[in-house]
């Protein structure tokens, strides 16, 4: 049977909430027959990493996807690639800010999501929520914790089986009542575009090939 | 007993609906004691108002409130002002693209909404949806069926009783699914804002003197 | 001859300068045969109205072109009209912040600029700088100044024979560097567009009527 | 002496200017000391590297920029990696939108500008021009052009003293002319902010340590 882990981030950056595991604990238990397994994790570099990895050991899970907050962004977007850099524009919520260090000193300069990304931005799209394929995860967090998973997929062999990827989510309705001009989605469409992507990602085991890149 | 008349637009401008109508079309029969009377008018100009006018005479509502959709605006947006020019950016649903001209050659520059406009956007984020005091309503059919609905309650004694005024709403998340970065509210939070503004329509006899002013 | 009076804001807002005056003071001293008079506004309630209409009737021009900045606008923006309230969301560099009062108790809900607004859009536009019709000045001391001009001009006789309006500028590139995402015009696209709308609001007697409405 | 090859786009995406290689071509002939050669490249997959390729092997520089346009950024941006891969959104000069493949099947994932990338962000910002260290330079030929130098410079020894990377421009205002609520800089603002950014690759050595990282 497949297991699903999925990961969403604590509260950081002075917001009260994060989207992300608000969104997270509103999935179904089962998605198109695989289990879902639910984590949160500390906006805290290494901390991150350490949380989901042990997940990892004790859950072993055939795919890992890590949710995070997108503040600003206009849709749901499934991140292409994680690259090997630590480079905080503000402090964790441990007070850590690393300036342009690598993730792994022995890792690759990136690591590919090996989730089917485009097919889960289709299904998310099919569900009526906006959403995009991303090519920056940022430098902050998000893009550590996403690169740190598929940094443990591709040196691990007890890993080595898995998928693994991550889904940046906007702003909450009740993030932006006092950011003008600042786009969000709902908690209800961010769980029913999560779901419709975990479903794609349980179903699809190849992406498909549909345009969906960006001129820059 | 307090009656309010919602009206929303047609679809207009290529879009297969308009949400406007949609929202309206969500929202109770009654709120906060006050009967809701709902009446779709098209995206023309003329008709439109012809439409709102003979519902006013046939329902002699104590409040009318007409919604239509800002395409590309983040938030509910309740108008200020309505300023006599028709000037069409595009055709409207009849092939009519008035250019410069006063809506009523004998009408007042503008009219200000008497409704309590800044109550209703307070009412609207405190329903949890984002909301902001808009200054201008453009110069199409919305600024145009607006500025109508106050025209006739400012100079018709027959409607000296009312209040008027007029709401945009965002597109609809089904809208922007091909749109990259345009921001979208679903339908739930459209008709959620909608009820809430009624209710502080209804409630607010005169409106409350909080910040809501732009610098431009 | 004709004469052209044009004023510009001083900082306000945290600026350190405001791209207004300095854009004004950028402009030649002729243009199209016209003698133009620079004057510094402040940027306060009641004084920038005082110290424009001072001016206006120390000068005796045939047009008034007040220019101020709009952070966040992409455009050089005419202003079409200008409404009858204060209501200041920050406050001013006396620290008034007017809510929701009349800039004249006694004067129309809004004035239309009598200035060829069309033809000094497409004049700009014509002179390689980005320019659009805008159709409201905010609800600070831009619409404040503007309004008051106009309620001058129809109200007084000796200004009967005068052409106003508003003009609103950008940010400067300097005010952006540390505001990420924010568009800004040079000092010199400022003043290459400001010579251009002065030299077609001295050459139009009236305006053009091409497509420059907004649907919302 | 050193010697800095810097190339440009030629026109892409319906758009009858890039203002990569007109801003390239208004740069100074000598910066820092260094010389300046001047490349233009065609927007198409293989030959834009074909291009570069062949004019590091015939200049021998000490360091490759490339220029690409990014519609719709606000600031001038050098990018910090190069993907591994190709996924066009649009159609190339050729006609060629490659789907999802690898730019070089025995590349790496990924390759980090080794140019003094914030140290120009922060020189190009001195010269008043608005700048940002970007983490994304798309999907399309930008992004492979960057690759290919990058992918050359770390596996062909003859390049191997080479410092290599890739900045992309906004729009030019007459781009943007019928374009609404899009920013640009000028042509002067862009070859102020190269030549700025030139001089600080040639006198830093090594990257300065600042914040310029990105959340998302």
């Amino acid at each position: 049977m497949t297991k699903v882990l999925i990961t969403g981030f604590d509260p950081f950056g002075g917001e009260a909430i994060n989207p992300a595991f608000e969104a997270v604990k509103k999935i179904p238990e089962t998605i198109a027959g695989a289990t879902i397994v639910k984590v949160e994790v500390p906006t805290v570099f290494g901390a991150a990493i350490d949380t989901v990895v042990a997940a990892m050991t004790e859950h072993n899970p055939d795919i890992v996807i890590c949710v995070g907050q997108a503040g600003g962004r206009f849709e749901m977007t499934p991140e292409r690639v994680a690259i090997n850099v630590d480079d905080a524009r503000i402090a964790d919520n441990k007070g850590n800010q690393p300036l342009n260090v690598p993730v792994y000193a022995d890792g690759a300069a990136a690591y590919f999501s090996n989730l089917p990304v485009k097919a889960m931005v289709e299904a998310m799209k099919a569900a009526g929520v906006p959403a995009a394929l991303s090519n920056t995860a940022g430098t902050f967090v998000c893009n550590h914790i996403m690169y740190g998973v598929l940094y443990h997929i591709n040196t691990n062999p007890a890993f080595a089986h898995m998928k693994g990827g991550f889904i940046h989510v906007p702003f909450l309705p009740e993030q932006v009542l006092t950011k003008p001009n600042t786009p969000s989605l709902s908690l209800e469409q961010m769980a029913t575009a999560l779901t419709a992507a975990v479903e794609a990602a349980v179903e699809n085991t190849e992406d498909i090939n549909v345009v969906a890149g960006q001129t820059h």
